[in-house]
């Protein structure tokens, strides 16, 4: 444990530009507790492009020495801020439940999972795999031209803005996958704070200026700013100093952040997150084998956190039948006793009411269940509609716009080949989700896999789509909407490498490489030579 | 050796669509021997937006069982398009030579060089490791919650849009390194052909179709296209089958198919290498013990091939005083005498006399050496321009400008702070050289690499940035505008990575996953397994 007691932090209002706290000049953010909608203090001063460029030119300079922090030490300041996180004590844990709403055993779950994030890729620092060292060695002989000495290492991007998600106060947040993957790589992060949660974000900020100066690091290692996404967002994601984006979000603020970034003189990365409905495929045996316990897991799953997930089951497809009739009447009872959940904000509250509205005002769209009414504000009233495969077809942006909250459409096929249909005609998804028996459906099976491993990050069986593990082998992401950038994840080891570039040496006298290169392998890592291990 | 003769081949002046050979009707492109600026038979009619569809809806349907070859089958496509390469005899280099001017020496070369890279990129898929298995197997006693189990490989994105290059017709065009990586990925690819070399493109695109044929792929694997870059090359890339662009040219040429991915409905990524004025760093020492052979081998460097190459050396920056003097001295001589050479366009060889002419206007620039004078057509007339430090500093832009050819502009600098502020006002480039001696200049040679590690994407030390090798360890990439996307390679097997992401198989029973990840590693991969290997 750290220096940093767990008595209560008083909440001042103000950000971090490095070291120095600054209380913002622009339209004052307050938290409103959605449960109550009460508005919480203190308030939040915005930023402006002036304090921007402040928290920039600091990341700039912090990049010089912390990009070249040895992996030890790199590593031990992501442990840093995992305990000073844990040190913040059950103050942070008040504090967000006042901010979201969400229920206390989630948000101690969701800050085990960011202590456990950081802990994970100071693991990964440590490893140096993903320095993806590659040594071609001199062929001095090699007619009809030698061949020089080639070493390859990978390099942080530059300093990366940081917008957290409303949903995930801790964990896709101030100190959440993108800042430790971030951190990790060697670069330093700017975080915009999401409004909706600042005081959550100025605790957990607090954390990681400790632990910066703990681990007496430049203080332009970590900066954080409050502001509207117009004026801060922009700016910063429009910085020179900025070389790459990370974004969890809507689909509108993830594509206007890429706007700004691919109409700057130097364009950058942007890793946005944004929108997914998640299919749920119930394969045919499956649905006649256990249409009830289908039922219940999906029920669980759309109404669990009321339904406030990328990966929420925004989508069913299945086959018209006996099955599907037992899976329906299941769903039904399920929502329709199902109460009402606190969500997020008023403005999430709002859309997921007009999206639900938009949804039963369709002419193709039946309304199969809604959750109990709601008496108290910000209330997530569950909704499950239906509609034919050929309406969705001939309406697919309409039917198939994520409503982020506990609502889901299902789609009924005639037969085997409109679920296909449906499979193909569907954008990009984070995940998609077969329900199927063992040796059941092969062929269907097979199809499904086909085409769905085109269209999502993760194809899961037998389970529902809420639930990211944190792990080497995840991929949150996939094709365009679900992210900006179908090649990367933003959970798991493997996020780092959003943040990294190659660079290679020819050459270079040994003394001069970078140790991840030099001859004698002092880091012991783990290098490619001549294309073998 | 294969069903294909060396026999004279009868250029038709058509495309390929798939099998099909189709006539566009567009504007009809000629080539020019840029050497007699005699106009070359036949024509090639340009192609509009339904070649480009008829293409694109090929590829798309290609991709469908062209993604799933083995890897054995897929290798053997790669080396069978080698095979017919060479199969196409003395009739591809002499009519390179005619469209390019280039002599046959290089173009036997970079037939070499292209062959090769087929062949390495064959190894490469055979070996497996760009599918990048990973798998964090079942905890399924794991508390609070077991963990499922976790498989990533990678995929194709899908069908991959090339534009080839004027400076290399053969290893960076119609089967060059960007065609090579992406049939490697398993994306098929739709050439759009450089206008300055059509009969050579129509002689390996004649060579792949075969290759295609005789591997009894889908014909959508390959289409290549005539045409104008507005029409031709706008739609191939606004085509919705196309998921990703391999471009190599100018920085006007990436930027614009940057701008037209970016504003699709599904953003994809645009691989385009464009611009490098590739700085030479003379450090004291080295000058002071060698200006004399520095003096020659740069003026080698510059004069190669026209100089027409992505990393001709065209900015050198060294310190004031005697060595330097020396330097120049030996380069004026070797330059005033060097012979002019032919340029591959009219075009390329107008804009370099203007660019030439832009330099030599500018107040602060003083003309040190021009080769002799021409007289043919579209010759380059090398030149070695010189300025101060100061005036680089205030209008780098000018300064910085790529004037492609032999030209090639030296900075003197006060002394070692200035010529590191050069460094760091420098744009991204695809190569920093430096020439230095052992042993001395060490903190001159540390702070010069500490900053241009973040400017290029590949530094050297005593040698010069011409020449390219192909293997695991290099980069030839940067950060913009050497490069659209800074976080790859488009030469070096590290190339196949631009055409992949990852997904990832939650719980998906083992006889419907893919092979790569299987239990019993049918591929015999080197997996990683819970982070390690």
């Amino acid at each position: 444990m750290t220096t940093l007691s767990s008595a209560q932090h008083t909440l001042t209002g103000a950000m971090y530009i490095g070291a120095r706290r600054v209380v913002g000049q622009r339209a004052a953010i307050h938290a409103i507790n959605p449960a109550t909608a009460e508005t919480l203090q203190p308030a939040y001063g915005g930023g402006d492009s002036a304090d921007v460029d402040h928290a920039c030119q600091l990341a700039s300079q912090a990049f010089a020495s912390y990009r070249r922090t040895g992996l030890a030490q790199r590593a031990a300041f992501l442990e840093q801020i995992a305990e000073q996180i844990l040190a913040l004590g059950d103050e942070l844990i008040v504090r967000a439940m006042a901010e979201t709403g969400l229920p206390r055993a989630r948000l101690e779950g969701e800050r085990g999972r960011t202590v456990g994030q950081l802990r994970l890729f100071a693991e990964v620092v440590r490893a140096g795999d993903w320095l993806d060292a590659r040594i071609d060695p001199a062929l001095p002989e090699r007619t009809p031209l030698p061949r020089p000495d080639l070493r390859q290492r990978q390099v942080p991007l530059g300093p990366v803005a940081v917008f957290g998600a409303s949903n995930f106060p801790l964990a896709f947040s101030v100190a959440g996958g993108d800042t430790a993957s971030a951190l990790a790589a060697g670069a330093p992060v700017v975080v915009k704070a999401h409004s909706a949660h600042p005081g959550t974000a100025e605790l957990v900020a607090h954390g990681i200026r400790q632990a910066v100066r703990l681990c007496d690091l430049h203080e332009g290692v970590f900066s954080m700013l409050y502001g509207s996404g117009q004026e801060v967002g922009t700016a910063l994601v429009a910085h020179p100093a900025i070389k790459a984006v990370g974004f969890t979000g809507s689909r509108a603020g993830g594509t206007a952040l890429m706007r700004v970034a691919a109409n700057r003189k130097e364009p950058i990365p942007v890793y946005a997150e944004m929108s997914s409905i998640n299919p749920v495929f119930l394969l045919p045996a499956a649905l006649q084998q256990r249409a009830d316990s289908l039922a219940q897991g999906f029920a669980g799953s759309l109404l669990m956190g009321a339904g406030q997930f990328c990966t929420n089951p925004g989508l069913v497809v299945a086959i018209e039948g006996d099955g599907l009739q037992r899976f329906i009447d299941g769903a039904q009872q399920a929502l329709a006793s199902s109460s009402p959940a606190t969500m997020l904000t008023p403005g999430i509250c709002r859309a997921y009411s007009e999206g639900v509205s938009t949804l039963a005002a369709q002419p193709q769209v039946d309304t199969l269940a809604r959750g109990l009414e709601a008496t108290g504000p910000n209330q997530c009233q569950a909704a499950l509609f239906s509609t034919t495969a050929e309406a969705f077809l001939a309406e697919p942006d309409v039917l198939g716009m994520e409503v982020f909250g506990s609502s889901s459409l299902l789609i009924k096929c005639r037969d085997e080949a409109e679920m296909l249909r449906i499979a193909e005609h569907l954008e990009g998804q984070l995940t998609a989700t077969l329900q199927l028996q063992q040796g059941a459906d092969t062929a269907l099976l097979s199809a499904l896999l086909d085409i769905l491993e085109l269209k999502a990050g993760r194809i899961l069986a037998n389970g529902y789509p809420t639930g990211v593990e944190v792990c080497h082998a995840m991929v949150h992401g996939g094709p365009f909407p679900a992210t900006s950038d179908s090649r990367t994840t933003s959970v798991g080891s493997a996020a780092i490498k959003r943040f990294l570039r190659p660079v290679c040496y020819q050459d270079i006298p040994d003394t001069a490489l970078p140790e991840a290169l030099q001859q004698a392998n002092p880091l012991a890592l783990r290098r490619m030579v001549n294309g073998g291990y």
